[in-house]
């Protein structure tokens, strides 16, 4: 009998796994963080186990209440996302990632 | 009279701006990339106007349309929120960014 393939986590499960693993670093409880980001304890709870999309606004609340930048979050999600992916996470990077423009990014990929 | 402060950009306006140029750069339209990824061409306008949320689903079929990983739209876009939010971009990644625990990385931001 063949075993489904797996689905990788969904970007979503990604967001909330990092949202809960800062808020539980710092030792808050949901109902601190819901409170200071203005969100639903129900909603950041649905959020933290990657069953709701947080939308844009929502996303900069949350990480705002937990006293990190929204790209660190983002980088972090990357950064998961990238191992998945097979994408290498250069230890330096490249000189070209940094001052070349996008397309040079885009370019350097195909 | 004082002018109101500009919101800056949304999460959503910058995923739509870095999906919208690597989209142009690769010389597509919205009309092949939408039908690859199965969205309609209004929606994919959309996303990429900042005017819709992208589902995680959807942006992951968006990304793989595109021929880019999820994992490099999303440091890109990480990368433009962090120059908003004057975080800076090392241009080689401290040790511990790389082999410390998602715990040291938020204990270096306070």
């Amino acid at each position: 009998m063949q075993t489904p393939p797996i689905a990788p986590p969904t970007l979503r499960e990604h967001i909330g796994d990092v949202l809960r693993q800062i808020r539980r670093t710092q030792g808050r409880t949901l109902r601190e963080v819901s409170s200071e980001a203005q969100v639903s304890l129900g909603y950041l709870s649905e959020v933290e186990r990657g069953q709701k999309e947080a939308s844009s606004e929502l996303l900069a609340a949350i990480s705002q209440a937990l006293g990190v930048p929204l790209s660190f979050v983002l980088r972090e999600v990357a950064d998961r996302i990238a191992v998945i992916e097979g994408v290498d996470i250069p230890d330096t990077v490249p000189a070209l990632m940094m001052d070349g423009t996008l397309e040079d990014r885009i370019t350097l990929l195909s």
